[in-house]
């Protein structure tokens, strides 16, 4: 590769996470004040590369965002521009329009791409990797499910979020006698249930990776009713599955294009415990996109500037083709053809499943 | 009456609300030290009088709880000592069993009841009243809704969660081009969704007392979208209802018990929406009983603190069977019997609602 | 006068105080979309109007700052146009400037000036409504001592950073038997002091309303210390003075051109209280500019967008002249030429000073 | 050793530090839902195991503390009961009454003492360890300067309330066109500096660990100012130091016995700063304690609570003489005689201050 990188570009793809905006002024701070570099951003993740939307990317551009959840750049979901709806004689086709991208940024004289998203937005920074483009890779997931790196950004402020709430739910689900179900996110790992139900002092942690017995959550109520604690805090995942395998598909769940959405889980857990135990009030909550949005957390500004710098790094040693990684406290990075596709669940038999049991937390085995 | 006071008893009725701890300790606080009472509680609200089951409350007792949501006194819902469910010969009965309370009091040496809790317990209260008990009633209800007093306490901390809700909605709302919908509390009235509203940064406010026609919504979402505002933040109370008058039951609703306890109208409209708009993905948001506890916001403290005050100035002054409450920024007090039943709602042409249209926000009309 | 109103301009002066923002996004907002006004801002406060700095306030200009601390506008201290330092001949020298103020008004096209700023700001508000300039005040000080106006915003803000502080001292204070010294704004006011003590449970307030005795405070530390309290909390306005009249000059105050800032009055207490009391160590900390900067609270949000609304309807009403204010719980306005000049002190008899009585809080009288 | 452990004993040493409490629930849950030990604490620290000042710490007794600063073992500091002052004949003599302490421990049938405290703490922890008891520390420093573990509880909460503070200054910084600082703990180690600097969008860090020149302060100002950021962030750690070694002790200084404590060098910066520069105001904020009490950080709740798991479960493998700590993101344990004395102080080579210099935060060099 050309040592020379003169112009460099950014982009945001997936859902929202806290922190993006702090490493995009991380990458624009370094590359403009360290090394010199031109920096623009496409808007609207891999569409705006696609429609060539840019916007350029200065000291001023990035000043005041380091806190700020959200997206300067705008995010789109699911385009992908190897499998790209477009329309071709009034009808709407999926076709592969990358090169339209990559004339893109040869017609815009970008020397590397950096791609800020989550597996599906990497799985396309590997593919224009593979097309000779030099992509550099930021993991984003609000889960923190990807299995390249210890840690992602937005992680930690979602766990804020989702412990605040539990800290609400306490004080009135004692004063009242009663089982509060909080619903947070997490479809396949229950990573935010598990921190959250531990800093916020939950008495039932429900997650994709532990199926649940219902009848182990209505014992575990009432061993609490029975040593004076009229009240019980439930954590659940929103992917979190009851232990028979079989979901038991509520109306609510039928009628909607997408469960989840409408606090499945939560929803349906309160239903079903209210008609097994007559003695508390049930009540649930669906924290939803409050977990994505609003202030960064301070641990996750730090990280997500530690990502930013070194992007700008891995562009000046030319290491293209790979992504910034957490392992431990260090920051390292790995190739993006070996991130693609590994998540990180929650280990059953793990150190912090093991924690929160040795206090008395149930999983609902 | 006879204006040897030397034993007080409070109580907390119905559902939690930030403030009822700094309101047991401002009147223990003053009971004791200003005017040498001696204080006790009755636990679980009137289920507690009439089992007498009571807890000392001294100056240590009510250490650190000035902040705390919830109430150390306990509170149960709907418990009417004048028609109460009692077993009578294996059968449950309900009948007025007032009386066993008003004895409870006698046996106690209790000379004033304090009796903070809602426009049902306060019912009870004025009832004590007529039988003759000495009794001073403290305002509350998160909803804001009571008509003879300004304000009361806990309001103003769950306008602070909402609004704190909707700040992290904003942001991930535009990043991502959404329209988001924020369910807060409101079955009567929409205080808490209007200020919430102003205070968030809402584009629409859906309150009970303005029905709204859904496509005033679309129109609002499409003119933003045609100002390059591609996102919109709705705030609905539980309570609101469309325009026609009809309530369009979802399955969702005809399944539950309690259509309000699972978001119904928030995910409804959220439905709805999506059948009515392609161009934006639409996400909903149910805060439930995170705008309950928690922490007691700074203004919450004060008013409870003076209202605690202010019951036990009436006490001194021999002044029973009012309530205090809040007028303009002046504490006052009110008959308990010109007090009951009188919801204060949001006039569609007061100040509030014009302030909120005059700086664009739409109601939906 | 005309009627015709075209155009408005904005500035904000003195001192920060969260809310300036909110105003402007509410006048901006009501006068564009309410009366179709074109809006401008000066930039710096009155020294923007003497330079003719000015931008553009569109609903664009505006958007997303209704949370924010600070103002968009910027703001100046003590620039006085009507005696107003200059360089002539090599030389500063002082003179009135406001006819090169008005002149630039007139050029600009600018039919009425809104000017949002304390009593030195609002003063030459009123000398430039003398001049005949139509001119709308909008008052603001932290501090909340404006005798006009029952509230000002961005004092419950300061309350809230107040509050705050108080609730983390109040942990580490218990935990380790100190006296904790937290001083906070109010030269001549003791209001966020008082509303700061009674919500953040201080046993101790001390105001400029009232001067102490340090006897009186080393008195309260031993009487909590004999109940088992082995910590006191102390808060402290920068203007609270020691009652025999003589303010004892420490060294620190000496040496400083401005003693407050280097918390002259919090930490001197804390030096004295050391020599008095050989069982408790004692922590002094100064707020400083943090209670002025940070996030509008909710209520301050509200209240700076019903100022800013009520703004643009005096406007469109004529009734130039005036400034809006708080009148209980409604707004009002008021002549300029009575606002000027008149502080709202704490009441030593009051109301808030009785409640905190009420409740065991010392003012070291 | 003994297998079979019964009864363990707690206590708290040295300054505040969020996260005590959840330490204490921790390791009083798991030792009696896991592993049936009885667990008492002693209170205030050495000072109660010389005195045998216990209380029973029980499933009730820990509830409710997960998420509160402060300790309910109460705490104190430098109480050295190797070197302790008793009276005998009327005078206060140092001697050894770690016998009296061990004496104490075999009275009460303690069969391990875990002690939580900072490096002096832990090093009567050792030689307690020398004398034969059970012991196993847990580290505790808000500065996060023990080299023995990679992280300490209380340092995140710490590092959020500082970051607050920034924020908060920064909004008025910009407004009001000013120079703000704000100093902040770590009279040895800048780790609270650095981490909250980053975080909080300083544009200037200065640390013990990297003297600093008051020119290139002021450069960095004048260079903002070209560049039209006419304000500038700047956070010191207590212990931050002229470079020219000299520490120029201001008159404040020398009066005071513990210069720390009235903010010296925060203070004093101010002064020197606004004899150097004219064109901006400078202005100082001291946060002090409130950087020690507060709720306890999510972060710190997790970890607090996997160090309290971690010191059971030492105990049931009967590893006594070792400390709990963190190596990367696993718990590991590391012998008490190895961990006393070794400071771990920022590289000023190393990874974050490179990370920061990259985004063009100053540190004065």
């Amino acid at each position: 590769m050309d040592k020379k990188v003169k112009k460099i570009a950014l982009l945001t793809g997936g859902g929202d996470c806290p922190g993006l905006n702090a490493v995009i002024r991380a990458v624009t701070r370094t590359a403009i004040m360290k090394y010199g570099y031109e920096v623009i951003g496409y808007k609207f993740g891999y569409r705006g590369l696609y429609n060539n939307e840019t916007i350029p990317l200065t000291l001023e551009t990035v000043s005041g965002i380091l806190h700020r959840g959200g997206t300067i750049l705008y995010s789109s979901n699911k385009d992908n521009l190897f499998d790209y709806a477009v329309e071709e004689d009034g009808k709407i086709v999926k076709k592969d329009v990358s090169d339209v991208a990559i004339e893109n940024l040869k017609k815009e004289g970008v020397d590397v791409l950096v791609v800020i998203g989550g597996d599906g937005t990497l799985t396309s920074a590997r593919d224009f990797a593979r097309k000779g483009v030099n992509v550099i890779g930021v993991p984003k997931t609000i889960d923190n499910d990807l299995a390249a790196t210890d840690l992602t950004f937005g992680f930690y402020s979602a766990v804020d979020v989702a412990t605040e709430a539990l800290d609400r739910l306490h004080t009135t689900a004692e004063s009242h006698q009663r089982v509060m179900i909080l619903e947070v996110m997490g479809r396949n790992a229950g990573w935010i249930a598990l921190h959250a139900g531990i800093a916020g002092s939950a008495d039932v942690i429900l997650i994709p990776e532990i199926p649940y017995d219902i009848n182990r959550i209505v014992q575990k109520i009432k061993e609490r009713a029975r040593m004076g604690k009229f009240f019980t805090n439930i954590v659940i995942a929103e992917g979190a599955r009851p232990k028979d395998g079989e979901v038991v598909v509520s109306k609510i769940v039928e009628d909607s294009p997408d469960p989840v959405r409408l606090g499945g889980i939560g929803n349906k857990l309160a239903r079903e415990l209210e008609q097994l135990i007559d003695t508390h009030e049930i009540r649930s909550t669906v924290l939803g996109h409050t977990q994505r949005g609003g202030n960064t957390s301070t641990y996750d500004r730090i990280l997500s500037t530690r990502f930013g710098v070194a992007a700008v790094e891995l562009i000046n040693e030319g290491k293209f083709g790979n992504m910034v990684c957490l392992k431990g406290d260090t920051i390292s990075y790995e190739n993006l053809e070996k991130v693609i596709g590994h998540i990180k669940t929650v280990d059953p038999n793990g150190h912090l499943v093991q924690v929160a049991k040795s206090i008395g937390i149930s999983f609902g085995e």
